[in-house]
């Protein structure tokens, strides 16, 4: 890993060289995750031409010394900023030092400004490590592969369990148990278990509801497995499906397939959300589909690129997205159905593999 | 709850008027569960004088009008801050508005300025709605209450789980698990499960390895329910303790005991600091003990008060905290007791009910 932590810190200081700013402040930790593969819950990492330094605080100094091989470790008892501020105190001339616009609140620039304002040019920049870490390398394509394969296997284990009378939050239990037994180190959001009318509700949490017969369940889960996310939907139905209901999951599996067709280097993320958009249009559904087709998945469970309107980012070899369209009608329940893939020089290859046909049980 | 909600609408609606703002632009997710019940991860709260409106995206349309009722609810389809800016747009005159400034990022706050330059005086404040959290009503204490001893419960199953061979990762599944099944939206922090070596690592989440005989673990756990977290930390030995630890952690002990004592309205956040650190300091560990002494608890598991080295904030009834000093010795284990109290009139009252000796199993 440490050849690798090497590359991405050179890429970021390629990066810094072009925009002529002497160091980037990382605040997001995602970034610094990405960077040195530090884990903790408090850190700033300052990249510079010729070092970097991980700041942390006390409770993490053991951990960041194991952990960080390509970065100096620096022990702050008084708080980050301050310990920014006296790394960076006593340089000769005024540094010129990107920080994350997105990620630094404005009371801690106040205070960077505050502690620093001679010393330093601040100036304030987005995503710059965001589109490093957007295109996946060797490494973290083995870790999303993983992830999503751990995703897979748990959903085999529960569907057996999924009959009416079970609560939503038993079902989100199992999932989120067996996600954990099997290395997750945590569930990669709060997994989603919505029946009946509470299919309808796209970010549907589990609660103390049963599952009833002839109802929707939409199920929405994922892992954070060594660092990395996946992300899955599937939609069953308890009992025998309507006509109305197959149709309208056809659909939408229709829709999804729209968008996975058009997975390939240099397609616009703003094309694959409109080709499944269409497919909806065309059955009078699109109305009822209230989010965006897909995003970026990695250390983050929605990361760059979004598949969403006016998203003119081209696709590149190395992204790797979701695919989740849906349909939700209020009071009646809604059908989504998603899935991880990873864009190839030629087209797309999925990460998640269990069937998407669907479930009548 | 639509009258408690009112109730903290008015009080912020009377510190607004004191600070001479006309509206607040509420954007931290757990200040607007406070202050209008909303769940979902993505809205800001306009609080005027005489209204207040909810802005959120339209995958929690529904769900928002389910759960808001003190406010008018707006799905803004082209972003949170577009939103914003189109309800303002039109007002007559410049508005004062005041933002979260330790919750906004520094590239919002410019997109706010470039749509709302001429139409607000923006000023960044901090810890508004967060002092009045700090301080819990009647039905946030039952929640808290509720939410620790679903805890307490918890390690209570998963004790007899505790043994050699065992590896972390599985206990802090169980414990996630049983947490969850008993109505836990999800545990309040990853689970912490250290042994061995690994218990000198205050946040050592739980990994693959496996509990051996005459290893210290700690275990550092707590629930999410209805919106409010627990956080509870027991030391226990795989064995007969030897003399040393025992000592160790009678100490630690000790320490959680003279910072407890300490709390009541009145005294200052560093005094209940200092109690415990002097315990540790009169017999040579103080050196090891990394962290604060303890932190509020309520919505989030890290609010205000904190209860740290130079924090002058004086404990009022309704603070909750935590308690849980510790020592960490590098290589060879650590040592740290948490409990959560609520401050009454005259003292405090633990929430969390679970045995506090050293459990040699």
């Amino acid at each position: 890993m440490r050849a690798l932590y090497r590359q991405r810190l050179q890429a970021l200081r390629e990066l810094l060289a072009r925009q002529r700013v002497e160091a980037l402040l990382v605040t997001h930790l995602p970034n610094i995750f990405y960077l040195c593969g530090f884990t903790g819950s408090s850190g700033a990492l300052l990249v510079e031409p010729d070092r970097a330094t991980l700041i942390t605080d006390p409770r993490y100094s053991t951990q960041a010394c194991d952990e960080v091989h390509v970065a100096r470790v620096r022990v702050a008892a008084q708080g980050l900023l301050t310990a920014v501020a006296g790394l960076l105190a006593g340089r000769r001339r005024r540094l010129k030092l990107a920080f994350e616009a997105a990620h630094v609140p404005v009371s801690q620039r106040d205070e960077l400004v505050r502690r620093l304002g001679r010393q330093v040019h601040l100036r304030g920049v987005a995503g710059w490590v965001e589109a490093l870490r957007a295109r996946k390398d060797a490494e973290e394509l083995e870790r999303m592969r993983a992830s999503a394969a751990l995703a897979c296997q748990v959903w085999t284990e529960v569907l057996p369990l999924v009959r009416p009378g079970v609560r939503e939050l038993e079902l989100a239990a199992e999932i989120e148990y067996r996600m954990r037994r099997a290395g997750a180190s945590g569930p990669a959001f709060d997994t989603i278990v919505a029946s009946g009318a509470r299919a309808a509700l796209p970010h549907g949490r589990a609660t103390a509801k049963q599952l009833q017969k002839n109802e929707l369940v939409v199920f929405d889960w994922g892992a954070i497995l060594r660092g990395y996310c996946s992300d899955l939907t599937r939609t069953v139905f308890l009992g025998r499906a309507p006509a109305r209901i197959r149709k309208w999951y056809d659909v939408v599996r229709a829709a999804q397939q729209a968008a996975w067709a058009m997975l390939r280097p240099g397609v616009a993320a703003e094309a694959v959300d409109a080709a499944a958009r269409s497919v909806l249009q065309r059955h009078g559904l699109a109305r009822y589909f209230t989010h965006s087709t897909g995003h970026g998945l990695g250390i983050e469970v929605h990361e760059e690129p979004r598949l969403a309107r006016r998203q003119k980012t081209r696709l590149e070899a190395g992204h790797v997205v979701t695919i989740e369209p849906g349909i939700y009608l209020p009071g009646m329940g809604g059908i989504r159905i998603e899935d991880d893939l990873a864009v190839t020089p030629v087209g797309a290859t999925p990460l998640t593999h269990v069937p998407r046909e669907l479930l009548e049980l």
